[in-house]
């Protein structure tokens, strides 16, 4: 009897160890950065907090956080809840179109976040850190809905053939392997990707595909719910509509000055001219010329995952708009004719399509950062070259380059890298995010397929009725 | 004939009259505030407005609002559209879950809420006024979409059993009441509630089960029509989501510098976790370990009510975060087996079981906001802890104590209160509160009871087509 | 079949052939603006460059955007989101209260919005353009936002009865008047208009149901689709908030300091009192006092038009409830009465009723300005009045009146006009407004007629089964 009840309970049980793990590593080991902290005078500072504090607190007394310049709040708050709409609202709207999942999708891309959040802030903390605690602030949220956006759109490729517990320990693991991949593209490889189209969309696209075809079973593809209603279609366009609006916070937020503001204009345009080719190529492939609102819910979006690595380099209005018109019509062509393919040829079943929205998308992405690396010298990029690749920064911190660079922007040391060497380094990261994403979601689709979670099957699929009480 | 049309006709003579009011009382009574206004040259100010304008008009000509640092709208307006939105989609669309009054409940709330704001907005004015007339700004926005709040979690423990004339009345009545016990709190007792637990949601919920309890009637337990639909379940899931990503905004809008970053940190780890510990305590408490919507739409918020009072307080990351756990188990354990026992036992119907959302976890945030007093001095906040908690400024302006702060922080003479004092204050505010929404809450549903204002029996119980004309 | 296949191609073979056509626009002819763009050393100027990056570039090196200040996207990108939201959610949703249009609703609202933005930055640069590169910025980005509202506008009026590429090719002309009259208005008569009610609103209506005339056909009267069903009603309601909620944003996205503030404050209290009045409205025009959703989703929002062109004057926040009240009343009447009206009698079919929620509150809107104009004199405003109404700055330079005003607040030499002359300017735009937009449309109708563009008739009328691929 306890053991048919533990057996049930599983899910709910895991779900309480790992609060209770996330209260303990946060007590222990984490604490808010300084601006979210009192300035406190020197003398009353107490031995074991100095060692959480840093320098920030020799500031004269009395002056809160931001007494010069706009303070953390006010610089990334408002990108930070566009985004934080984009994961809660956009995701899980979005994958509300399936007649009867959208309890699940709804529901579970909740709690996948809420766990994804909590412990990404962690894991990022310990593999960024430097020893001390992890400071936690307003860009800690932001990066951690980063981190729980790959989740989602791993989320994404398993919808409706797994169970929660499955996924709740997918996303457990798969925000260690992010944070790893991550790490190692953005401070070994020191490569750009404000957009995080590599790093994010690639690695959760890619990952999730590896986790299906380890899940892989015959019967998904007899499953008979796998399918929309009228009105479960326009549940899903609040999600869509969401994702598009905001796409430009996402790819912006982390960026800096002009180059923001660039982020934000190219995004815009990608996204503007993904939306436009995206209608056209659905009617094209349609033999009665109709459009197909699977494409209208997801292709219109790859503009955006298209031009997030470049968005903030000097990639020109009709560079952004070209990627985003390349990515439109390559998602419909993949919604058509490869999903399709990767089931029956590949046995990947890719419920909401991420390798068209996410994981192909953003190997253009990967392409047009590499060819922009290319392109950026300081004709077009003036002195910011240095803040936008520091790998270009001189090497030698006494060499007369590195001087007169540093009369004119603030840089450390880099690596002298040229801007061939830079792409090669681009274009490596997506090789190494592609490898950590394939082969790690395998191990991790065999973990959850071999350890008995409750995989669905049958009936089950695609079916709210199993994990949820439904009305009706 | 007359007097017939006259019966049918009295909500909207009476939102007339109301409007008529508003428009008057705002005319005489009211004016925009300074920094809404053009800086006048000093010559020209004409009599009967310089009562209204105060010293801001004594700078240099020429210099409009903000000319030293950022104004009232890049301050304020991004969170307030936050907690705008809180209201009207939030709270709107969280109550459609309700099979045929979705109507109502997204239709009603706006109205009810845009009678809100305008009254609350005069009322809060004449109240912490001084004598002047009442200035409008953006601040007075967000205070007024505050006692909305407090206006719609009332509708929430209402909802499906009132006419909207009833709700009209209680909520004009209710906001009178909600700003004289504010006033209290925040100006005799000299508590602080930066999210407003106590005084929104503390008030709204009890004065809301207060008339509840007033207007039972045994059909509302024989009701046919209180459930859900599939579909209008998602609906209420567009209002939960939205409540949870913004409810960081309601509690750190009115905060500054550290303390507002802290309140954003906190209550969005408190929801976190709320979350989490949702899921898995709505699992454990069903034979069958399935999830139930109605804990997801409401017990996920629970964490942001509880932490509402302690938002800005150093309660550590892992206190919001335990705040944040005990609030989502208690919400699911009240849905569970309280509402129940309320509504059995003590004739106390809750539509949407605002003592599990709004109710328990503001006594709960009363209780970690007690709690966190008790532990502030010095040694964590610096001397933020004369601006955190005014009240224990020192109250003589020449003491050495006093001179010896006010060089590192701007304070007003406070009353020299210890932080256990301070302490007893907070818990006496909860005391205060929860008196003056019961007894308030009864004498209302008396009224509304006993003058004949159509309440709604039988079939017209949780039933749109009462007051609408419904489609199909 | 070749040519069969073009017929049915026509649409989105146009898509890509515009959007072909933008990317070698925007490449030829537009770039970054200055604040997206790399601060280059002066030395390294190529010559083609300098001309698109005017004066900034003289600052010194090494200064990326906002180095005083804050920059663009701190100062514009909230509220152009909010502003975003309202064209992608708010129009998209509020159309889709059609029982079988939603796809088409939200979809090709969504697609003509992309199409639209992209060429307004284009149209309106060449127009307002100096005869250099247009510059591409979040500034242009929030203004063709403005122009997709008009364009959607009038999609609003054709709703159900037009083919998509009726509808592409109409936006594409559209933009073009729609951009005449706006710089006829902006920079020949010199009038303002800070929320865009007489060039957006009144424009958009008006060319809508001129067009709408053209396309009159007598089975759009008996067409037997065209109605809601419940919850293709809420869906509505989730267009109506968001663009209720973010309406302040709207109107005050453009206007700066005290006018700012105020233009917030007065639309914020405009549609709160225009939804009070709607609803009792609403209730009174009913035999049974019962509401009307299409009011609610419709009228409460005529408050924001209203208060539109005078949202930044100083009207009084009784003035703001005033013409938000006004506004409510009359766009409800005009459901009830005039609606019908205009299609029986002058064949008008009016689906969205743009001419009670855009067009009548805008006239509205216009008389209000003119009033607000007449009475604005130094004694209210200071020097400020040449801020807000820059033609009334005196004409010549050198008078004493110029340099006194001058040496309180930065102005350029104006017109010199009198407060009555400043009215009858207002006045004279909206006649001119109205002039273009009737006839303009009643042009593109006729093309769009007698084009063959595939125009639904009978079972095609409001139904997205004929250009979407539809489940069930």
């Amino acid at each position: 009897m306890v053991s048919a009840w533990l057996m049930k309970a599983r899910l709910p049980l895991l779900l309480l160890i790992l609060e209770v793990l996330f209260i303990v590593l946060f007590a222990v080991t984490a604490d808010y950065e300084d601006s979210a902290r009192p300035p406190l005078p020197a003398r009353r500072h107490g031995g074991n907090q100095s060692e959480a504090m840093g320098g920030g607190h020799a500031q004269p007394e009395g002056h809160g956080a931001g007494a010069a310049g706009p303070g953390p709040i006010a610089t990334y708050y408002p990108m930070f809840q566009d985004v934080h709409v984009m994961i809660f609202i956009g995701f899980g709207f979005l994958m509300t179109f399936l007649r009867r999942y959208g309890f699940s999708s709804v529901g579970i891309n909740m709690l996948l976040a809420a766990v994804a959040i909590q412990w990404a802030m962690l894991v990022s903390g310990y593999i960024h850190g430097h020893g001390g605690k992890v400071h936690i602030g307003v860009t800690n949220m932001l990066t951690a809905d980063f981190a729980a956006a790959a989740v989602l759109i791993t989320f994404g490729a398993l919808l409706g053939k797994t169970s929660p517990l499955q996924l709740v320990v997918v996303c457990f693991l798969e925000i260690i392997l992010f944070s790893v991949n991550e790490w190692i593209g953005l401070s070994l490889l020191e490569v750009v990707d404000v957009g995080g189209s590599m790093f994010v969309h690639a690695f959760g696209a890619y990952f999730g595909l590896a986790v299906s075809r380890m899940l892989y079973r015959k019967d998904v593809e007899e499953a008979t719910k796998e399918g929309s209603v009228y009105h479960s279609d326009l549940f899903s366009m609040i999600g869509t509509i969401f994702l598009w609006l905001f796409w430009p916070s996402f790819n912006s937020a982390l960026a800096v000055e002009d180059a923001q503001h660039r982020a934000v204009i190219n995004t815009y345009l990608a996204l503007a001219a993904c939306c436009v080719v995206t209608f056209a190529v659905s009617a094209l492939t349609d033999p009665n010329c109709k459009f197909d609102m699977v494409h209208v819910q997801n292709a219109t979006l790859a503009g955006g995952v298209a031009v997030g690595t470049s968005a903030d380099m000097m990639i020109g209005l009709h560079g952004a708009l070209l990627i985003g018109s390349v990515a439109g019509a390559l998602s419909v062509l993949g919604f058509k004719y490869i999903t399709p393919f990767l089931a029956s040829r590949l046995k990947i079943h890719d419920t909401c399509g991420v390798n068209n929205l996410h994981g192909m998308p953003a190997i253009l992405a990967a392409i047009a950062g590499c060819i922009a690396s290319v392109l950026a010298d300081e004709d077009n990029y003036g002195y910011t070259l240095y803040r936008q690749f520091p790998a270009r920064s001189p090497a030698n911190e006494t060499s007369p380059e590195f001087l007169h660079i540093s009369q004119h922007m603030e840089i450390s040391a880099g690596k002298g890298r040229t801007a061939s060497e830079q792409a090669s380094f681009q274009i490596a990261a997506l090789a190494v995010t592609l490898i950590i994403a394939i082969s790690g979601g395998a191990v991790v689709g065999l973990i959850v397929r071999f350890i008995p979670m409750d995989q669905p099957r049958g009936e089950a699929l695609f079916e709210d009725s199993r994990h949820w009480h439904v009305p009706d």
